[in-house]
Order: C-alpha cells, then structure tokens, then sequence
C-alpha cells in the first residue's frame, strides 16, 4: 500500500524530527513568479545593484517567499490532515537567501495536546530550514490542528510549549556587512525613515487587490504546498467553505505588498512575532491593508539601522479606512479581518548616511 | 498574402522534413513556471544539489517541460488543423536536458492515411529535438486527424507506420554517469524503491487539482503552442465543446504531478510507450490520478535503477478510489477518463547503496 | 501621516524632474513569464544561439516587456489620479536589454494643459529608462488626463509640447553589430523579408486570444504597475467600468504576439510612432489583430536590413477579416476596436546572405 495520507495527531511523538522532502532550489524565476503573484515592490528584492549597495552579494530572496517555500515542505509530514492552522510565532530570518540557494526543512514536535473530544489535538512544531551549505536560514515555531485517525487511539503526553510573545531586538539577526544607510529614497520612493514612525501609528494602505483563482493556485503550487484545501474545489464543495481556500501564506503576501506605500523602507522583515488567520479568504475577495506601529527599537551597536514592530491588519471587501477596529463588539474579530499579524522589520535611521 | 494558416492533409508528402520555427532557451524561468503550473515535486527537478548526487550537472528540466516545449514547435507545422490528436507512441528522452539549454524541432513525415469521407486524413509525423550541441535529446511519433483544405484534393499515397507498443528496457537512455543509490528517502519523502512495487498494482494518488481558464492557458503559452482550441473562446463557441480546450499536455502533466504521492522514487521519465487523451477536459474540471504497474525491468549492466512501465490514468470529477475500471459496460473509456499513458520511469533499486 | 495618494494635476511643475522608485533587475524569470503571459514567440527573445548568429550578446528582453517594466515604474508618481492615458509618442528603443540588466526610470514634467472644467488637466511627460551602467535603453513620452485635488488649486501655465508624428529612420537606433542576414527562415518560420511587404497591404492575423482575470493581473503585477483600476474589483464596481480594466500594455503585447503570424522576421521593435487604446477592455474578452504597413524604410548605410512602419489594431470579440474598417460610419473607433498603434519593426532585407 502507497498510500500516502499524511500523519494523524496521534501518529506524532513528543521530540520527535522529521527531515522534510523535496529541497528545493529557489532560482530567479521563482524570484519573478513571486513579484507577478503579489505586485511586490521591496527595492532589496528586485534590484542587485541596491541590495550590493547595502552590502547583499546580489538581489535577495523575499523573505516571505522563502518562508513559503520552507513551509511548503512541512505541510505534507505536518499539516495535511489539519483542520486549521492555528498560529506561528518566534519566525526568525537569520542568513541572507539569494537566487541559487539550495533549501531544506526539517521539524521537531515540541507539543502535543489531544481536544478534550479527543477527535483531533494540537500539534507544535518548530521547524528549520537550512542552505545548501548547512546554514539555518530562517527558524519558525507553528501550531496546527490536527484530525485523528481513530478517535480511540492513545495520544502520546500533553506538552504545551512557552513561547516568546515577540522576537526581542537582541535575537534579530542583522548582517553584520549591512550598510542601511545606502538605501535612498529615490530608490524606495520614499523619505521616511526609522525615526519618522510612531508607536500606535496607524497607516491605512490605499490599494486593494482581488484575487482570483489562478493566481492563489499558482501560488501555492509555486511554494509545493500540496494541502487539499486549496486545489481540489471538488472536495472542498463538501466542506462548509463550499470551494478551495486561499493559502494563508498568500494572504500575508499580497497584504504585505499591499502596505509597501507607507512603508517603503523597511526593507527586510527579520521576524514574525505571532499570526493568526482570523476569517478565510476565497478567490473573488478583495484585500486591503492596515499597519499600526507597536513598537521601536534600536539595535545593539548600529546607529544606522532600526526595527520597527509592526501590525499587518489584513482585510476583505473593506477599505482599510473604513475598518474602526479590527475587534467587533462582542470582543470578536471582524468578520473582514482576514489576518493579524505581528511582525517585524528593519528600517534605516536618520543621520546615518 | 501572408496567411498562416498552418497545412492542411494535402500539403503533407510522405518523406517530407520540416525544421520548426522557434528555438528555445529553456531556462530557470520556464521551470519556476513549471513548478507553479502543476505543483511537481520531482527532486531531481527541483534541487541541483540533489541532482549533483546522482551524477547529473544540475537540476534537470523536467521531461514533461521539455516535451511540451517541443511538441509546441510542432503545432504550427502539423497540428494547427487537426480536429485531434490522437495518439503518441515511441518517446524516448536521450539525453538531460539543463536550464540553458536550447533546444529546436524537427519533424519527418512517416505516415499518411485519408479518411474514407475523404474530408481529412490521419497524419503520422516522427519528430526530433535537438539540444545546442546538435544532441538529439527526445523523440516521438504522434499522429493527428487534420482537415483537408479541399475535400476534392488528390492525397499522397497511403502509409501507416509500423510502430512499437512499448519502448523496451534495451531501448532505455540511462545515463551512464547516473548514480542511482544516492536518491534518498529523505529527499523524495518515501522509502518504497523498484523492489516493491508489484505487477498490477494499482495506486489511487489521493490528491486532485482543479483548473481555471488562467493556470491552462498560462502553461500552453509558455509552451508556445498556438492551437487555437486553447486560447480562442468566442471561436470555440460555435464548436461541439462550447468552450475552450484544455491543452492535452497540461492534463498529463497535472496527472503526472498528483502522482507524485506513491511514486515518489521514480526519479526520471524514461519513455512514453504511447498515450490517449480519451476524453476532453476544460477549466472547472478538477483531475485525480491512477498509477496501475504494469511491467517491472531490469536494465542490462545495472545494479542500482530499473524500470516501472507505468499506466496513468486520468480522471475527472471522480476521485481516484472511486473509478472501478477505466472502461465502462460497453468497452468504451468511462466518460470520466480524459488520459491513459503508457509510460516508463527510472527507479533506484534496493540495497544499491 | 504616510499616505501615498500620489501626484494631482496641480502637483505637477512644468520642468520638474521625477526619478521613479524600484530599480529592477529584469532575469530569465521574466522572459518566461512574459512568454506565458502573452505567448510571444520572437527569435530573438527566445533563443540565445539565435541572438548570437545576429551578433547579440544573448537573447534580448522582449522590448515591450522592457517597456511595461519601465512605464510601470512611472505609475506612482505620475498616473496614479489619471482618469485616462491618452496617449505615447516618440517611443525609442535605443540600446538592447539583457537578461541581469537593472533598470530604473526618470520623468521630466514638459506640459501641461488644464481642462476647461478646471477639474483635472492633461500632462505630457518625457520617461527615460536607463541600465545600470547608465546607458539611456528606452525613452518615450505619453500623456495622462490627471485629476485635481482640488478644483481651486491653481495650476502651473499651460504648455503643450511639440512632438513627432513619427520616429524617422534616420533617429532609429540600429546595433552597430547587428547581422541580419543571419536570421533565417527555418528559425523565424516564414521566408518574406522586408522586400516582401508592400505599402498598405494588410494582414488579418489568424488567430485570438481570450483574457481572464489572472493573467491581465499577473501581467500587470510582473510589470509592478500598480494603477488600482487593474486589481481593485471592489473599487471598481462602482465606477461606470464596474470591474477590472485590463493594462492597456498588456493589450499592446498580445495583439502584438498574434500579429507574429505574417510579420515573423520583424525581429526587433525600433520604435512606437504613437498610440491609442481606443476602447477597455475586459477580461473574458477575446483579442484579435490586424496590421497595415504605412511604410518601408531603408536604412542609411545599411543593405541588409529595413525599417516597416506599422499599424496595428486591436480588436475584440470580431475576428480580424470581419472588421472592415476601424472607423464606423461617424468617423469614431468602432466599438470593438482597442488599439490603434503606429510602431516600427526591424527585418532582414533580401539578398543580404
């Protein structure tokens, strides 16, 4: 029997690794797939002679695209019998990704905890993804919900993981070699910088995008996530969604496209705090883009670069400015937020040129 | 004049070459492309590390890829009239094809048959790709129904080809460099080698693909193959199928990446034996996959790989498990069949290592 | 507050310098991409053997790929509020573009005209898009009907620019390398040259190609323009349009890939005379071609190579031999007509060899 149907909840193990499959060489066309499918703009990412000003080798892999990659590999190991992604948190982008880089995941179970319907439970694992030269490009801790095979069979423990509510400044990794100062606003379209950001500001993004079916599903195939949810409007006729779900991951992208006007120099994401895709989105929404500022930090022995916390409000069929709050009244997510997302990027200082 | 419009049955000579416009570099673009049109996973596709492992220079182009980029050369010459394709036989791939590559198309006619109602004829075309080297790295026979310009027309003789059922294991290109043992299951996701499959075994792939108008259209333009049928919908309205035509090629090759799931080892396509497209498939349709084993080979001079000659099968709108047999009560294909191939793959056998 | 609402007529100064943010560096990646998008099939961009017999360092970049990449590099700044692009002119391709070249864009405002109503007002600007060695690759002008901010603001003189009806062929840049003769008919797949084409022949091109929602978008986010009309279909529903406007480039390169039936050895764009897109259109619409030839150029000091002066109209739902004239009967575009471009191609003069 071949038959391959994924792993169960009770079929993982505390502590358990797992080597995921299919390395897979991001190239240069992976690069302008990425820009087609989301509209992308960052300067790093589209132009090697700005990212060799900055002190990059060459143009770099967008963060996200890698991220959807290396997760890609861990859906069918950890999430293809998921019912629902349930967060990420303690994402960290630690090695510069170029065009020609060679990526491959691996995932530890670091927590299991079964649903008191003892149906399905929760699994946690912190996944890593490494180059072809063995370095750990970017790290992640996810949490998914996972069905059981048979509702009888013995879950292993119950162990929840802690972990960190933010990525503090002290654990982003920031390339020694960087040179902030070179980015310049005829390059990003934009003078302000670092300093000119404040906490409990909120940017409300002026476009939207809708999405159709072809460019989520290019998508996703892009990245070999091969979840069922997103391809097989078949099956999914039969689930209360009534057609295929747009990858999340997709979702993050074209939000985080969506908000480069307003803050064009922030040109590298170095962590994801924590995520939740609060509504799902389907193929005919249109998304719209709010960023409120949480948090400023200067980094440790660099004046000329900071980071800047940041909350990536993803929504659908409303204009961000017309979103009041992203809570309803009874405490609830609006039914248009999409995506919640905390994350972090670094941005040049003033007076560092 | 300047009208294109492609040969009719009677501007076919037996004997008659023809050299295909449009060379082409095949480069890591078109196989990002790939990727995000079919969702293949093919390790040897996708990873040069791995490819270097087993002895090959770099990632490869996927055979698929490089068939259709083929074939498409051939369409304006042969097919451009043809009501159907109707059937594929002798595909041998010769030699790797890397991104960079060039490759160009020629065909010889080796076949013609009219049709008794005398309005179109059977053409039998063996064609060849060539790499920049001059290195013949594929060949086929494939034979169309192609409308005649003039019912009244005098048609050239009266030939049909004698042509193999089957590419024997003697006629398989192994690459002598190849180092099949250094496939690993942590690469490909499965442990199953040549070994264990068995005659007759039959593998219902539990993923199905849905397809859009944008994803079909998007893969036969990459494969500059101008068959209107694909592209023209207000043409294809006033025909039988009201819509337009899913591009063959795509379907095997959705078909082939959803049998990924069971086949994970087979590393490389070896030949095509032959191959229907049984019935027509158009966007909405969603695709699942049958593998049936049908011959196991050894190959002479090697330990370490053999052959699994292959049937595929693709269905729509059915999930796999739910086919009982491709052909239904009256001997005809059930009317959810849209491919059968007859292919062979190249698979690491056990304790190479 | 980091709102990016972009340039008003106001906002604009006659004289004014504009350096247009995100470089790119344009990459195989998006050669594929734009042969998937439009299925191009030009020699000269497809293969590098080719390109090389012509004396090119490697195949080109498509030069309308190069051009959208660069015209939506100025979309933010100066086209973001426009109600309509009115039209381009002087449109020169000066130096070729290579796969790894980066490419950035500058304007210079040269007039200004407002509308009677005051309420928004016409600007003309000079776009010029160099590489990264600083050659100029591509110069052009267009102009856009902007709105005001404010129907009050006062507006700054009012200067229309004196322009060519026409590129002369003595300001088309030929590559002092280039060998034409080397282009030949098994390559191109059609043997008339430059000498074959005569003044007002006409040529309906055989075939059509419907557009669907996600390749005008993909193509319009590969360019990085970011107009909302193209992608904001809940934006757009409430305009009289009441969906997605297709980019009228992406019109320009599909009408211009089917117009490669009959104009094979056209193996380079020198320039665009002028154009118009004279009516929207629409995803689900299907486009076909016809080009006029206006006039044949020799070129100064050059035997084996001419210049065609071209006309191609677009076309929607009417295939090409039904439009008998692009005008209707009160001297307007006939409705289905959306394109009427007045541009220049290269090709091989005969007896060259």
């Amino acid at each position: 029997m071949k038959l391959r149907a994924g792993n169960y909840f009770e079929d993982f193990r505390l502590g358990e690794r797992i080597a995921h499959p299919t390395p897979r060489t991001i190239t240069e066309g992976d690069c302008a797939l990425y820009i087609a499918l989301t509209g992308a703009r960052n300067a790093l990412h589209c132009a090697t002679p700005v990212a060799q000003a900055l002190g990059y080798r060459s143009r770099t892999v967008d963060e996200l695209l890698l991220f959807h990659i290396a997760f890609g590999k861990t859906v069918p190991n950890i999430s293809l019998n998921a019912i629902a992604n349930l967060g990420y948190a303690d994402l960290r982008f630690l090695v510069p990704c170029y065009p020609g880089d060679t990526i491959r995941a691996e995932s530890e179970v670091i927590g299991l905890r079964e649903n008191s319907n003892r149906r399905a439970g929760i699994v946690y694992v912190r996944s890593n993804a490494y180059n072809q030269t063995g370095e750990l490009v970017l790290t992640w801790v996810r949490w998914a919900m996972v069905n059981k095979r048979d509702p009888n069979a013995a879950a292993s423990g119950s162990v929840v993981p802690t972990l960190p509510d933010v990525v503090g400044a002290d654990r982003l990794a920031i390339p020694p070699f960087l040179k902030a100062a070179a980015l310049r606003a005829e390059v990003t379209g934009a003078t302000d910088l670092w300093d000119d950001y404040e906490i409990e500001e909120r940017i409300d993004h002026p476009s939207g995008m809708t999405l159709d079916e072809s460019d989520h599903t290019l998508a996703a195939k892009l990245y070999q996530n091969n979840a069922h949810v997103h391809f097989d409007a078949m099956a999914m006729k039969e689930t209360p969604f009534g057609r295929r779900l747009v990858y999340g991951g997709h979702v993050i992208s074209v939000c985080h496209a969506l908000s480069y006007d307003g803050l064009e120099n922030g040109f590298a994401i170095a962590a994801v705090n924590g995520g939740t895709h609060t509504n799902p989105t389907f193929a005919g929404d249109t998304l719209y883009a709010i960023t409120q500022v949480r948090e400023k930090w200067a980094l440790p022995g660099r004046q000329d670069v900071g980071a800047l916390r940041l909350r990536l409000l993803g929504i659908k069929n409303l204009p961000a400015a017309k979103l009041v709050s992203p809570l309803a009244a009874d405490g609830k997510y609006h039914a248009s937020v999409v995506l919640d997302l905390d994350y972090t990027v670094l941005m040049p200082r003033k007076g560092s040129a």
